[in-house]
């Protein structure tokens, strides 16, 4: 058993890693940023992290007092530590023995791995919206859609370490717009951030309807929510539809877990005021009797600057 | 902690209701049925099911030898051990406290309650096809579709303790049959027995494609699996359907919880031989590429006649 006051989370994104030393209660002591596409072989990027992460346990003046270290990747598996073949990280293109890679460079202390959107759910019950909760299921809302299940406590990684990939469930089963996954109609080809700028240029094509979106080069969802926070009829439409494609796909997770909520995080969760109305409409819809209006819609109360860090942190606290 | 050599399974179905003393090896060593719809309040129901589980204890010679007691039933909760409010009881319109009363009304033994489909998963996984299975997911095929799901070898109950309803999870998004549970197009209304034998009906109605089906009044599930037995083309064709529904389901199963197998049971399973084949076909197109043809599709091994029995029964082995 490991003991220890603190804990360090590292969030590795496509184009940065994010670090950071967390007390029990969820506040970071210390924190710093590296690259993670500088290297594109694994062993001189962990020799950094490692670095970067003795770096910040002194700035913690937290020597000899850390449980374990968790660690969000994309394609992290929480069975084997391992980070398999991640197309975004240059260093990981074939399989990497992260966790005992760092584990090694940082003398033997415990590493714990998961993706990013299972350490978001660990992140929220152990800090956030989640606290106490049992049964919830997180939904990441960027760039792609994320997912992290979390079933009597305890985050489900299945058979393999993969489950929960709820992202790539079949929101539209026929002429579904084509996912990065080799699929068409996934929940993320109409529900992440880039399946919201989707929406708006294919609408616009198909439709005259004026809105302030026409007048722009490129469409980000970003783009989008200004529009509708102006008032923008076209804008609005869209988180409607957005909102509701998620409902709709919600109230087959319900189905499945029978959670007491479902947790949303994310860039595009900072759209609250447009998709939660819709959301809770379409999931109550269409969802089973025994379920409607029970089930709780909620959004992270994490610090979004702090988020990636304590969700990867609050896995090393079950070290 | 209870002991005992053996349990007592307990199917209650909505005409019958069948009652097993069971080893440890799922041996089947006394059984009785009795009417489970002679009755329209519960008392005099549970004192005729506490006669019958004497009496088949006594036909065991297995006195003094009972561990437990597992019921499987309609809407049975497990956390709470009622049987909420199930249409088809005609003692259990209201909230019934089964297990409380049954465990009264035979001394105290423990009784253990779920659901059907949960019942049904226990029994595999200690019984049945899925010996050794941490992670799998057993679906039933009968007058309804029902599910139970189990991670990391346990059954998930959810929130509320209803968790696995995939049989009311959205097959058809748009103009979908119109199901029991009030909303339409779920995965039950296609791909139940009820559900083949109304797509054999609306063929029928939309072609003129002949087959033998039509010389029939009325069509059950098993007349649509003998008319494909004989080679007719339509009733393949309905079968292939039916298959290619389940298998799409499926492949969204898989990426809630990655499990190592979906375990098939029920009437229409016996349909093996016409189904696997679209199902498996169905699920490896619409999978995300990491599960493609990883996840096995099996079908129950428990002896039909006493499947009921040894899944009720199963769940005593955990009192």
């Amino acid at each position: 058993m490991a003991t220890g006051t603190y804990v360090v989370g590292i969030d590795v994104g496509g184009q940065t890693t994010k670090l950071g030393v967390v007390d029990a209660r969820g506040t970071v002591l210390a924190q710093t940023v590296i690259r993670t596409d500088n290297h594109s072989t694994v062993e001189p990027y962990i020799e950094e992290v490692a670095e970067a992460v003795n770096k910040i346990i002194a700035d913690a003046k937290a020597e000899g007092e850390i449980r374990g270290v968790g660690v969000g990747a994309p394609n992290g598996n929480y069975y084997t530590g391992n980070i398999e073949s991640a197309p975004n990280l240059p260093w990981a293109h074939s399989t990497v023995e992260f966790a005992k890679l760092l584990s090694e460079a940082l003398n033997g202390l415990p590493v714990a791995l998961t993706n990013d959107a299972n350490a978001a759910a660990v992140g929220e019950m152990t800090y956030g919206a989640a606290r106490g909760m049992k049964n919830f299921i997180m939904i990441t809302l960027g760039t792609g859609v994320g997912s992290g299940i979390v079933i009597n406590g305890e985050v489900v990684y299945g058979h393999d370490g993969f489950a929960g990939e709820l992202g790539h469930t079949a929101a539209v089963r026929n002429n579904g717009r084509v996912c990065n996954c080799g699929k068409t109609g996934c929940l993320e080809t109409y529900c992440s951030a880039t399946g919201v700028a989707r929406t708006a240029r294919e609408w616009l094509e198909l439709s005259d309807e004026p809105s302030v979106l026409r007048s722009l080069d490129t469409i980000a969802s970003k783009d989008v929510y200004d529009a509708a926070k102006d008032g923008d009829k076209l804008a609005l439409k869209i988180f409607e539809f957005t909102g509701k494609i998620l409902g709709r796909s919600f109230a087959d997770f319900i189905a499945f877990s029978s959670p007491e909520a479902i947790v949303l995080f994310g860039g595009l969760a900072r759209a609250k005021e447009f998709l939660l109305e819709p959301i809770e409409n379409a999931m109550n819809e269409n969802v089973l009797p025994l379920w409607k209006n029970k089930v709780k819609i909620v959004f992270s109360q994490l610090k979004e600057s702090d988020a990636a860090i304590l969700g990867a942190s609050a896995l090393a606290w079950e070290l």
